[in-house]
Parts: C-alpha cells; structure tokens; sequence
C-alpha cells in the first residue's frame, strides 16, 4: 500500500495528492474544479467545524444562514470588493431547461432568462449587509455577532484538492459593531481563536500578523491573518479575519442611532476559514507512508487489529478487544476494532498508516496470555509493548502526547525556517536553497512588494502582531524602512 | 406584541407568515424565493439536525459532501429523474463577470460560457451515482450509507418562507446495497427514523405509508413517507424515503461482482427531510400568541425575567437567579436570563410567548422572600408558584410534561379528523366542513386519482402501512377495491 505513494522527495505536489486520494479524504468530481468530499475527510471536517464552532459559541456567536445566490448589482456597490471578487464567478442566467424542439435532448428555455443575473456568493458581505440594513436601526440592535457555515465558490483556473477548488466549505463570520474600537477587537479576538484551534487543534504552529494592503481582503480596512509553513518551506495562509470599516455600511446605507439620537454608519468586521485547512493539515505533519492526524482531530484515534490464526483464536480475541474498545468509548476514545477478516494485518496496518490514525494497537494470542499489546505510534513509528491493565489510561496520555510532539515537531520546523537576511543576495539565495519565511526591511511600498513577487515569487506573508520596530533598509531598494516583514513563497 | 400577529380564524396563511417573521425564524430575502434564516430560526434547525445526525450515525451511516453543480447530461440519464427535476432549476451557464466597456456596470463576459451548463442541485441522486461508479466494484464495498447535508434549488414560482422556498437546506441520504431486500430494508428503517424524530422531538403525530404511483419521486420504485396534519385541516409531507431498485445503478452503469463473482447492478434508496419541517412544526403547534415549541428542540427552554423596582431589588434578584440559571445549565437545559432594563417585564412576557419559549418563570422581591417564583408554561398558559428548593429537577420535568402534552394535542386533533367515508357526496362534504385526512375506497388507477385532484384539490396522501385489506367500491367510480387510502388537502 504505502509503496503507492510517491515520495516528498521525488514530487511534493503528487505526494500531496496521493494522500488525499489514497487516504479517502477527498478526490475530484465530474464537475471542473469541484471535489468530492469522502466519508473520511468529511468526518476529519466535521470535528474541525464542531470545535471551532464550539469556539465561536463560547465567542457570544450564533450561526445563521443567507441566501446561496447573489443578484449581480450588489456585488457592484462596494468598488474594491467587485474588483476582487467579481470576476471569475459562476453566473446563473436562465431557471428554466426544456425539452429540444429539435430533438437534442435537454437544453436551456431562452424564455427563462433571469431579469437580473445571479452570482453563486464566492464571499456573502453583500447579501449580508443588504440584509443587516433591516435588522439594524439602534445601538441596542449592535452588536450583532453572526456566523455561517456554507458552501461558497470562486472560478479558479488551476485547482488543486482542498487548497484551492472552485466550491469550497468554510464559514464566515459578519459582525456589526456601533464603534470602531470594538469592530477591531473583534477582528482581533477571531484571529486569536483561529490561532488558538489550528495550534492546539490541528497541532500547527503559526504567525499571527496583518497583511499588507496589496494582499488585503476586497473592502477591507485591515486584514489579519495567520501563516502556517508547509515541510516544503512554502507558507499557507490559514484564516483570515477583516476589520472592514464602515466600507459595507456605507455600501449598503446601514446606520443606527447611538444612545444620543446620532445616525452613523455601522462598524464592520468577516472572518473566515475553510477546508482549505484540510490541505495545511495534510502537508504539516505526513511522511511517505501516508497521512498522520492530530489525536483530537483525528476521524478514528486508535484502531486495533487482532492478530490470529483460524476463528477459535479469533473469538477469544474479540472478547477481550471488545471490553477495551467499550471502555475506551467511554472515555470518549474514538476507536475502530477491525477483525475483518478479508485482508491480513499487514494489508490493515499500512491501510492505517496511510490513513494517518495516531495508534494502531495489535494484539495476538500471545500477547493475551501475557496480558499485553503491541502499541505503535503514527508519529514515530515507534512500537512498545503495553499491559491491558488500565490500557484505556495510558491510550488516553499517549493520544496526547502525540498530540503535543506533533505541534512540538511543526514548531521546530517552523522555527528554524525563519531566516533574517539583510541583502538582495542573501534573499534570493535563502528562498531558493532553505525556503521557510524569510525575514526582511522592506520600504513599505506597494511597487517594491510587486517587484519582488515578479522577480523572486515571494509575497509578504504578513507584518507580524507586535512587530519590533528598528531601523534598517529595504533589501530591494535601500531606502529606509522602521520594521522587518515576512516573506514566503506561499499557496 | 402579540396584537400584531393576524388570528388563525382571521387568515391562516397570514397567521403563518406573522408567526415566522415575528418570532424571529426567518426572513425574506433580496433574492426571490430565498429565505435568510435569522440566528433564533437557525439554532432550531441545529438542534432538529443534530438530532437527526445522530439518529443517522447510529444507524451506521456517515456524511460526505458532493459537488453543487450537477451537469446537464447527468440528469438526463435517468429518464423519470429528469421529468421531475430538470424544469424548474436554476442554470449556471457562464463563469466570468467583466466591466462592460460600453460603462454599463458589471456585466456577464460572453466569452466566458461554459461548455455545458451546470444545474445548481435540485437533489443530488445522479452526481453521487455517477460517484459512486468508482467507489463500488466488489460485495466488500457494499452497503455504502452515506448522508450529506446541503442546500439545494428548485425554482418554484410560489414560495412561502420553509414551507416552499427556492433554496432550502436539507440532508439526503444516498445508499448502495447487495440486493433489493437490504435496500427496502434501509428504506423502510430511515421512514422509521424519520417517524421517530418527529414524533418524539417535534412532537408531532405522523402516519407512515406508501405514495401512490403518481406521487412518486421521479425516478424511485417505490416512495414511503410520513404525513403530519396541521392545524388548519391540511397534510404536510413531513418526510420521504425512496427504494429506487437499480435504476439509477443502470443509468449510470453501477455494478457490482457479488460472492459467486457474478455482476450486477446495484440496488439504491435515498431519503430526505428539509427546513419545510419547520414550517410544519410552526403550523402544528403554534397558537394566536405566537409560536408554541417543543422543549426538545426549543432554542431557548425556558426564560427568567426579574421584576424589580430600582437597581437595589434587580442586585438582589441577579444573584439569586444566576444560581438557578447554572443549575440549569449543568443540567444540561438551555435557559436565558432576561434582566436587561430597555424593556418592561410584560413586554417581555409578550416576546418570549411569541418566540415559543417552553417555560417563563417570573421572579419579584417578594417571591424571593417567600422562596418562590411564578412558573408559566407556554403550551398551557397556565401559571404556578412553585418553591425555588430543587427548582431544576422540577422545571425538567416539567419541560418533559409540556413535550407530551404537545404530542398528545397534537395526537387527539389527529385523531379526531381521520374521517371514513363511503360516499362522493360524504367525501366531498368533509373535505370542505371538517378537513383532515379522509380514509376512502379507491380503484387504484392513476385516473381516478387524477380526477379526484380535479375535482377537489386532494390527493392520495398515502397508503398507510400494514393498511387493511377490506372489500369496498371506489368513491368516484364505484369499481372495486381491497383497501382505503388517505386523503387530504395538502401543502
């Protein structure tokens, strides 16, 4: 099993897809650039999108749900939004199929054409704002703290398995605010929390910081983000969160009166991420035998696989296993016994290796007698023989240790692939021989950002939260510049 | 408060509406024929779906998530399939907005029309079996029990908010199997399931059977569903199950090497219930106050609002009820406390009667002295002191009263309004004096039931399970039949 996939070494991006699809996450549909979500993956997202919904919850969120289409005109009223988004679309025309006259089959009623066109919402600010205008008239109405979770999609040419397909899941979250302090706070505690679940969730450190205004979000006043670096030296931006002003107030005429009687415009933040995360997830922590997931993530934590010859073997395996699967239920262990019997153990255990479960547990005839198991780590690959007495503990510290040498692994990693240069060589040269972000002055203008990205492909990733301001010069142009940023070559 | 809400006797289309957008479920939206549904209507429908996941999960089915997009050669590939979906649906035929160079705003680039279109799912039957074509080869992959929660687009010309909307959200279910007895089989528990949810999460009575020929799901063998009765005389189809033999197996060529290594085609169902069982559940128990809730799937279950002169008295009250409001918490009943100062205690009593909050308990100065609070029930209106010792315990069982006493209301005016007749003139006569179901000989053909439509808007809302066998003569024709069926006058 394992031999199928091709190796980081050989072709990175062919590894990534070979996990995907040999890992049952996901794998293309008959619908360009549109992907199917497989039982697997789809469990792996839903404890994703349980636990930061949990999150959002405890956040003083609720979830709420806006319509899928988008009537063409909204996404005309804020400018730069309709620059960023509009263009590359799915556009609903017509309502209505027929059958061919002419005998060709189904085609298209000409005569149900739409009055107006409806886009397919590739973000929902518009069709949000237009419906905040009505449920917003007082500062007892604000805050207003909203999530959804839906389905979204942006016609993208090249598309690649969860980082970047043409429909895509995710949730946005659209707060309405009666001051600017508090949109930003908001803004930043989202930030945080999303921080807070891919690192300690998805055990993948990461850089909180904004974005420069050429990478900000279409309408924004200022973009947070957070950065995640791939094994491959490349970074990922893993959620972003948007202080938007009053840029969709004013688009959509949303005032409120304050306590004093005053009309002002409402304040407003988004924030986002999507299963994109799948494919950070994926990249972060997999070798060249298949996917390894984080325990508290992670679709089936421990699978255990009897090791037997004939069924009188069998069965007296499958008593015992059966207790030490109920009692770690109950400990809320998310646990698979697999005594199928069409595939021997060692089909099983590359199977679930390839699968990325975090501990595979065998146990054979001799090991009841001795009233052990064999515990293997995905992690590490490494193996020890475990009592059955108190298993059900011991599992428990394990799933979290690996937990926390996953997130330890990332971090390392992470760490010593951040580089400080201070010249336009060493810049080139890092970026191509060690990757990783890339620690730089910068002048601050947008024209030496792009003159970067076209020569070296690199983009700033962000100005990290808290940025130490000192004196240097930017590594192109030499001119004068108060803080470093962070380069990557990025997803 | 609850003056504004129109009168069930004065015009229950009306009644209806007012009870949706007034109890704060849901909203219209810019969009025709979509609805926004508002955070309070939107809990609802997460814990009606959470409840339904787990019913799901524990009948060993899991999610995925598959394309929205369906191309247009799919869904002509089963012939009956596309007779019913194909008309009305809305039709992605282009993927690229641009400026219009004439300065006409944003426009739809010719350029960019796609090859062939792609429907927005109005069900997602034909890309999952096209799906499932690579994922079935062998007895060992079957069964496949796969759900998938989504939203879904038919283009109906009337609407009305849950009952009939545009876009909708839904789950469908979509399973594989060996043979066609497995299949029924899974068919037949999923209606269970369904039955069971409603029944004892929504508290609403239902008859299970089977749809008559032409009231079929396009494209199944054989349709089961469950009808619930509203308050105003007319059935709901509350949920349907579909066994669909091999036919979408054949269409798109699903086939199977069974034990013998023999081939054939798959055997398949689907089944499906949606928001519309919130326009069910509003209509069902609902009254000319507001909404009526079961306290199982109620957002909030029970409302404490402190009556207080001056700051003093609230200070003294807010302690005591944030006490309450944790015990309840921790006993897992979702409870507000209301002691916000922009709204008298009766306006409040009028909001939270309009939402349907299952319990209010009101709390004074003189009720705490005397260790007690005023206790109301929704369902009831009825009013009493009860001790604040162990108030909990007695406020979930009183939550669980209110539950059955819903069902068991419902159950009685079920009951009371199945009616046999014999005869044309009979039928006609309680159709339009006394509505409900109405058991009546019918000759089994497709005409007859047309004709019957024809003439008075009912149909054959099914043939209940485990239906009598009974000699008696057609209604209309007066040609003979071995059973009685269900009529109604339906949403």
């Amino acid at each position: 099993m394992s031999k199928e996939i091709t190796s980081r070494q050989q072709d990175y991006a062919q590894w990534y897809n070979d996990l995907v699809i040999k890992g049952d996450l996901a794998d293309y549909s008959a619908v360009r650039g549109c992907m199917v979500i497989k039982p697997y993956g789809f469990t792996l997202w839903e404890n994703m999108r349980d636990q930061l919904d949990r999150m959002f919850k405890e956040t003083g969120h609720t979830n709420a749900y806006f319509p899928l289409f988008i009537p063409k005109s909204f996404l005309s009223k804020e400018a730069a939004h309709v620059e960023g988004f509009a263009k590359e679309c799915a556009v609903v025309t017509h309502y209505r199929l027929k059958n061919d006259p002419d005998g060709g089959g189904i085609v298209v009623d000409p005569e149900a054409k739409l009055e107006e066109e409806l886009i397919v919402r590739p973000t929902s600010e518009t069709i949000i704002w237009n419906t905040y205008k009505d449920w917003i008239q007082s500062y007892r109405d604000l805050p207003l703290l909203i999530n959804q979770w839906a389905n979204v999609v942006r016609w993208e040419m090249r598309t690649r398995l969860f980082l970047r397909t043409a429909e895509f899941l995710w949730q946005e979250g659209h707060t309405a605010h009666a001051t600017s302090e508090e949109a930003v706070a908001e803004a930043e505690q989202m930030l945080h929390v999303y921080a807070d679940f891919v690192e300690n969730w998805m055990a993948l450190p990461v850089i909180r910081g904004v974005k420069t205004e050429s990478e900000r979000f279409a309408g924004a006043v200022n973009t947070y983000c957070i950065e995640a670096l791939m094994q491959d030296g490349k970074a990922l931006q893993a959620g972003t969160s948007h202080f938007l002003g009053q840029n969709f107030a004013k688009a959509f005429d949303v005032r409120f009166s304050d306590k004093d009687n005053q009309l002002d415009y409402v304040w407003a933040t988004s924030w986002g991420v999507s299963t994109r995360l799948i494919g950070g997830l994926v990249m972060a922590h997999s070798d060249d035998d298949g996917l390894v997931l984080p325990p508290r993530i992670a679709p089936l934590q421990v699978v255990i696989v009897p090791i037997y010859k004939g069924p009188e073997q069998k069965a007296v395996i499958d008593v015992k296993v059966k207790e030490i699967a109920d009692q770690c239920k109950k400990a809320g262990i998310r646990v698979k016994y697999d005594n199928s019997d069409h595939a021997r153990p060692g089909w099983k255990f590359a199977e679930y290796e390839m699968k990325g479960v975090p501990v595979r547990i065998a146990i054979g005839p001799r090991d009841l007698e001795n009233g052990v198991a064999e515990v293997a780590r995905r992690d590490t690959k490494e193996k020890k023989s475990m009592p059955l007495d108190n298993i059900t503990a011991a599992i428990a510290a394990l799933l979290e240790e690996i937990q926390q040498n996953l997130f330890d692994k990332a971090l390392a990693f992470r760490d010593a692939h951040v580089t400080q240069v201070d010249s336009w060589d060493e810049f080139e040269k890092t970026l191509d021989e060690k990757a990783g972000f890339v620690s730089a002055h910068w002048d601050g203008t947008g024209e030496t950002e792009e003159a970067i990205k076209d020569k070296t492909k690199a983009t700033i990733r962000c100005i990290p939260l808290q940025n130490k301001q000192e004196e240097g010069v930017c590594i192109l142009t030499g001119k004068p510049s108060r803080q470093r940023v962070l380069f990557a070559r990025a997803y």
